[in-house]
This record gives structure tokens, C-alpha cells and sequence, in this order.
């Protein structure tokens, strides 16, 4: 038995060595170098960029998407994705790492392919912790106060933009009515996270302005999806299934209020079980398991995961454990929102606004269009708000202007199913990309100006 | 113009719809998903594991270790990586994600591979975190006080289960000489995560015996690796390139004595940047920097990557702004070490060690001798130690046995090269799990029989 293994042994050892070169095993110490190098990156840029910006009084967010920008596609290609188009070769970290280590194309290719999918995925879980946070930093109570304000704002932001982008397109443009109905559904979605964390910056999170535009910005997200769920069944079969569009709608409200209404009973479990553990990690592991498992059902039942993610912190928000919570999650938010943020940077091209080339400009003049039905499609929602004495309506209506990563899914899931050509496509995300860069410094003079006693004042963080 | 473009609309939104099935941005949520379930799974494991292990007076990572395995290949199958010949159907998470998402077989596939992938890369990143942290918390000064004692037990933990090893192999189990060194070489590399963690737990990290334990674990982690860089030449070429074991010898020696030397300029460095920012993170950030770069470094000069961020610690050890570091970076270690540990537990496949199964017998044969060797080779080092009266020998032996990641590297490698078939591979398999199981009790017996003073009283952490 033995002298029949050593044989085995004898020739096992005799492949080919190139069966070396090409798999997982030998890749993974190069995935990893290529994880390292970009999270290097991403920290530099968004440190370089976040303490620029507060020096030139502006929000930090706003240095970081820029130090985003100026490291990804736009300019430096150090952060790149394959979804923009890009391959290994494209990538100077790829290129880096190839020489480093001599590594076949296909290698780079591959490595490359999986290196962008941790970076994306950990973009995600950024996003996810980072309206966790918010959650938690959230009042449920003002939250309740403003419901119905939110409500009318969402609603009004969804629907004017939406129907004032698709009439436009069909009528100006002469585009067809299912892409036509796409990127008007584009235009809906406000980015929670963005104006979220300018709001904190400028000490707004609580105020009655900042309650409405996060409280309308959680529903028009909802409403958003809702909508792109329609859209992508119109495109698929060529009619509206109301089966779907009543489950999305049911499953979306029963989610939020649910987690609304249950939220002492989450609660008292989770103070109790925190109280019971005696080894590292007695809080944060389960907090961060209520939460992994909010965003998983949020995902699921295909509405968004930082949708799952906000109802977990808001939830917790009410606990006693929260205090020592909002310490434990703070340096956890500081290393991985930033990749969210630098990465939707990165993806963003500006080489597309370049007017200097002829192919550019029928798209330039749809995305012309977007950009302002986008921001005025928005900012008349401020005068939606009733029966609020001063009440800062420019600062609402510039609060639900930034897109950002919602209007992303709309252009991929667009462009990936055909529904969308390129110059669209473009438009969407210029569109995207203005109003994410626009409405931060926006916001802070809409609300600079309402608020005369913090003129001369610092901003706070 | 226009029109043309209306044309184009109009053909570009007929595409076929099962486009929409297959693409990445499809599938992306789903990726997502599946990370969060693991993550999930993964944190409700070494909750339960390490707060059972607690309450049976067991050190918290072994039940973290058990938990692991129960989630793993060895039971349940909720974490199961790619590498163990698994597909995306074996996983019980991925059959999940099929039902609620009606995936095709290559859809689930690809998920997978993905989500595998993210799980590895975030493990991998827990390590270097888990190092980087106890690199913070060992003090310099006394691992030079300890130096020599160190390099002695590493050598003697090298050369002894080396030597045993592959000459058992080759005279009682007939195995050619290529595999059999590499199994030898397999024995030699202790593991610092595990050990340094039980360390910490038994407050024994920066006792006399610890801090051997800890250094010499760290050189022999290096001198491993060169074993292992040599021996895969050896197979790939058939002889020992003589140029690249020069080139990994002397990378590795300046890598370490650099970081040390050069630690007073990189703290200086450190502590006027982190004054100087004004945003959030302005401490994590520049370390994670620091600790990143250190681990590429480590990885590209074909160290390992845990070595780079253990000698990043080392050095922010001596920084100023050291106490608020070791107090922001634990609720990140707390959440992405976890990961690691739970995984070396789910990768392990207990089943290759059931007996009644007649094929086994050979490879258990070859395992049984490989655990002997490698506990009694770890264990002789304890009397090595010369020049300090009553340490305690055992504890030291013993802190050397667990194998870890390190000796999964050589099974992954070895296995991928062709150099090792099945059998000798489970066998190195078994050892690594056999080790890592039984050092962290032994440690406990060992350090408690000779500091009767702490028999009655709670364990540390």
C-alpha cells in the first residue's frame, strides 16, 4: 500500500509547472496586494481631499468625491472598474502589480476582476454602515413629527421630475417612450446618504429641514425603486406587472412601518443579549448582526439594502445600549464609509462632458436637459411643505437634489439590459454626478442664508 | 439629429431580454446578499462559539474556531469556499439565494465565486488587522530583551519538525523526496494569531514566556516562508534557486530590522500628521495607511502580508498617539477578526478523518505521524531556552504548536503545484486543525500548572 502511494507520489510531482502560474492559490497573495494598494489609495485621497475641502470651508463629503474623481476614471485611473469598460491594463495598480510579479494577462484580467469586486462590495457595506449610523444618529420621534411633510415631498420630488423628464425627452428629444420612461424614473431617487452627511456637517441632521429631507429622501427611495421595478418589468415584457408593482409596494411599507412598530421588542432583546455576553465585540457583533440581516431583507425583497440598513439604526436608536454603540461604530464608519464615497468618485467620467468631441454633443444637450429638470424637478418640492411657519423651503428643495448611487443603479441596470444606449446612459450619469457635486455646496449657502447667526460661526464637522 | 437618435432609442430597447439575466449589474444586490448571509452567519458563529467557550473556561477563540467548523465543510455548509472543490449548489446560503431569486446554475455559479471571494479577501484583512493590533499591544523594548532566546527557539522549531518530518516520511512511508520536503517544510511555520490571541486572553502576552513565544512565532513565520519560497522552487525547477532564497533572506532580515530602526521616524511622522488633521478619522486613517502600505510591502517582497502590519504595530507601539489608537482600532478588530477565525474553522474538513471510510487509512496513517512530529517537534524548543532560571519550558513548547494559516498556505500551494496529491495534503490539513485545536487548552494547563496563583481565579478578557 505504501510503495503504491510513493509511486503516486513519483508522479504526481511530474505536471507541468505551468499549472503554477494560473490558479487561485498563487493569485490570492496578488488580490490581496491589489485590495491593499487600493485601500491605500482611496484613505490618501480621501483624507488629502476631506481636509482640503474643510479648509476651504466646504463639506468634507464634497473633498472626498473630488479626490474620488480625480483618482478614478477621470484622470488617474488608480480606481477603475470593470463595469465602466475598463481592463486590467487600464488599472495603474494592475499595471504595478503585473510588473511586481510577472503575471500572465489573463492573471491581471482575472485578479483585476476580483480585486474591483471586494473594492465594490466593500463600497456597499460603506453605504450600508454608513446610513446604519445615520439611523442611529436619527430621532424616530422627529421623524414621526415630519411624517407627513416627507411624505408630500417625496411624493412631489418622485413625480415632477419624473413626469417633466419623460415628457420632455419624448417630446424635445423625440426618444421612444419605454427608454424615454427609464431615464425619467432615473431622475426620482434622492441619495439619502450624500445629503445625509453634508446635514451632519453643518449640524442640520436634527432640524426640522433636515428631518424632512432625510424622512422624504428614505420614502423617495422607496418610491424610487418602486418605480424602477415598473419600468425594468415595462422594458422586459412590454407591459406593467401590477402582481409586482403590488408586492414591491406592499413589501416596502410593511418593512419600514414593521420595523417602526416592532422596534421596543428588537430593542429589549438586544439590550438584554448584550448584557448577557462577556467576551470583545459583547456590542457591535450583534448590533451589526441586526443590521447585516435589515439590509439582507431589504435587499431581498428588492428594495435597497441601506433602506434595511437606516430601519436597523433607527430602531436601535431608542436603546439604552446606543450611546456606547454611537462610540464603537464611529472609527468603523471612518474606515469603510470612505470607500463609498472615493469609489463613486472614481466610476463617475468626466471625460464625457468634454464638449470638444463631436460624439459628445447630442448627449450633452439630453444631459443639459437632465441636469435641470433634476434640480428644478427637486427644488420646487420645498413648497410642498404646509402649515410650517419659516420654514427653510430652498434648503428642502436643495437637500433632495443629489442623486448619487441610486441614480447609478438606474444607469447600469438601464445600460445592462439594453434599455439604454450610451448617450443616454451618459446623460444619467452626468446628471448623476451635477447634482451629487452640486447640491452639497448648494446646501450649505440655502442654509447659510436662512440662518443668519451661524454666518460668521465654524462649521461644525 | 434628433430623429436619428429616435431611431436608434427605438432599435436599442428591442434587445432580447435574457441579456438582463446574466449581467454583473444584476447581479451585483445578489453578491451583496450573499455577503451580508455569511457575514451573518459568520458573526452569530463566534458569538455563540467564543461566549460557550467562555462559560466552559476555554479561550474564546477556540469556540470561535469549533463554531467555524460547524458552519464549515465538516457540517452545516453555510461557508464553504470554491478551493474545497464545492460549487455554488453545496452551499446552503447560495441554494437560498437561488429560491429567492430564481437564478440560473451559472448565475449561482459566478455569485459564488464572488461572494467566496469578498469572504476570503475580508478574512485576510482580519488577520493583518488581528496582527496590526497585536502588534500595537506588544511592547518593543522587552521583544529585544527576548531577542536571542527567540531565534533560538524558532530556529530549533524550524530545523527539528523539518528534519523529522520529511526523513519520517521518506524511510517509514516510502514518499519521493520533493513531497516529502514540502510536507517537512509544512510542519515548520507556528502561527501568531492564534497563539498571540490565547496569549492575550490568558494576560500571559507580555510575560517572558509569551514575548518568546510572540518572536519567535514571528521569525519563525519568516523562516518558514523562505522554507516554503525554496522548496517551491525546488519542485517547480528541480533544484534550489540559490539566487531568489538569497533575495527572500535578505528582503525578509532588512524588512524587519528596517521597521524597527526606522520605527522613531515613522512615529514622528505619524504623530505631527494626525495633530495636524481636522476631519473624522483623523487618527484610524493615517494608521490604516501605515499598516496597509507595511502589509503590500510584506506581500510583494513574497513575505506574507501579516508580517508587514505585526511590524506596523510594532512601531506606532512607541507613538504618542498610541492609547487613542488601541481604543478606536478594537471595535474594528472585534468586527473583521472574527472572519478569519470563523473561516480557518469552515475551510477545515473533519471528514477526511473518519475512519470507516478504507481509503482514508492511508492518508490517516501519514496524518497521525505528521501530528506527532509536529507536537513534539514545536515542544523540545522550551529547552532550548538557556540563561533564565524558572521559565516555564512547557508553556513555551507548547505556544509553538498551532500551525494555522501559515500551514494552509503550504496545503494550498502544495496542492495547486501538483507537488502534493490528496492524502499527503488532508494529512497536512489534519495536522494544521489537530495543532491549532489543541495548543490553545495545552497553553491554558501549561501556563496554569506553573502560576498556581491564577488556578482559582476568572480568566483575563
Amino acid at each position: 500500500m505504501f510503495l503504491n502511494h510513493a509511486i503516486a507520489y513519483q508522479l504526481s510531482w511530474h505536471l507541468p509547472a505551468p499549472l503554477l502560474a494560473t490558479t487561485a492559490a498563487e493569485n490570492s497573495p496578488i488580490i490581496l496586494s491589489g485590495v491593499l494598494l487600493t485601500l491605500v489609495v482611496i484613505y490618501v485621497a480621501s483624507k488629502v481631499g476631506s481636509e482640503v475641502a474643510k479648509r476651504l470651508d466646504l463639506p468634507p463629503v464634497l473633498g472626498e468625491l473630488v479626490a474620488g474623481v480625480i483618482v478614478g476614471v477621470s484622470a488617474l485611473h488608480l480606481v477603475i472598474f470593470p463595469e465602466g469598460g475598463f481592463t486590467g491594463s487600464d488599472s495603474l495598480i494592475m499595471t504595478a502589480l503585473q510588473a511586481l510579479n510577472q503575471l500572465t494577462p489573463e492573471a491581471v484580467q482575472s485578479i483585476f476582476d476580483s480585486q474591483s469586486e471586494v473594492i465594490s462590495v466593500l463600497a456597499e457595506l460603506g453605504v450600508i454602515i454608513l446610513l446604519f449610523e445615520i439611523g442611529l444618529e436619527s430621532d424616530l420621534r422627529q421623524l414621526k413629527e415630519v411624517g407627513i411633510q416627507a411624505i408630500v415631498v417625496a411624493c412631489v420630488g418622485v413625480a415632477v421630475p419624473f413626469a417633466a423628464g419623460t415628457l420632455g425627452l419624448m417630446y424635445f428629444f423625440h426618444v421612444a417612450a419605454i427608454p424615454a420612461i427609464f431615464a425619467g424614473a432615473a431622475l426620482t431617487a434622492t441619495s439619502i446618504g450624500i445629503t445625509s452627511k453634508v446635514l451632519a456637517e453643518l449640524g442640520q441632521l436634527k432640524s426640522k429641514e433636515g428631518q424632512i429631507i432625510v424622512g422624504a429622501a428614505v420614502i423617495d427611495d422607496v418610491l424610487g425603486i418602486i418605480v424602477l421595478a415598473v419600468v425594468a418589468s415595462l422594458a422586459k415584457k412590454g407591459e406593467v406587472d401590477i402582481i409586482n408593482v403590488f408586492y414591491l409596494i406592499v413589501s416596502a411599507v410593511t418593512f419600514l412601518l414593521g420595523a417602526i412598530l416592532l422596534g421596543g421588542l428588537f430593542n429589549k432583546t438586544f439590550v438584554a443579549l448584550v448584557a448577557k455576553l462577556q467576551t470583545r465585540g459583547n456590542i457591535i457583533i450583534p448590533a451589526f448582526i441586526f443590521a447585516f440581516i435589515m439590509a439582507f431583507i431589504g435587499n431581498a425583497i428588492h428594495l435597497e439594502a441601506i433602506l434595511g440598513a437606516f430601519a436597523a439604526g433607527l430602531v436601535l436608536d431608542e436603546s439604552d445600549a446606543r450611546k456606547e454603540l454611537d462610540e464603537l461604530i464611529k472609527p468603523i464608519a471612518d474606515l469603510i464609509v470612505p470607500i463609498f464615497f472615493v469609489t463613486v468618485g472614481a466610476r463617475a467620467d468626466l471625460g464625457v462632458l468634454n464638449p470638444a468631441i463631436p460624439e459628445n454633443r447630442a448627449g450633452l444637450l439630453i444631459a443639459i436637459f437632465l441636469v435641470l429638470i433634476a434640480i428644478a424637478g427637486k427644488l420646487v418640492t420645498g413648497w410642498a411643505v404646509f402649515g410650517i411657519p419659516n420654514i427653510n423651503r430652498v434648503a428642502i428643495g436643495v437637500g433632495m437634489i443629489p442623486r448619487g448611487e441610486v441614480g447609478l443603479v438606474f444607469a447600469g441596470i438601464g445600460s445592462a439590459s439594453g434599455v439604454l444606449n450610451k448617450p443616454l446612459e451618459v446623460s444619467i450619469i452626468i446628471m448623476v454626478i451635477l447634482t451629487t457635486f452640486l447640491a452639497p455646496p448648494f446646501l450649505r449657502v440655502a442654509f447659510g442664508q436662512s440662518k443668519d447667526i451661524n454666518m460668521n460661526e465654524p462649521v461644525q464637522m
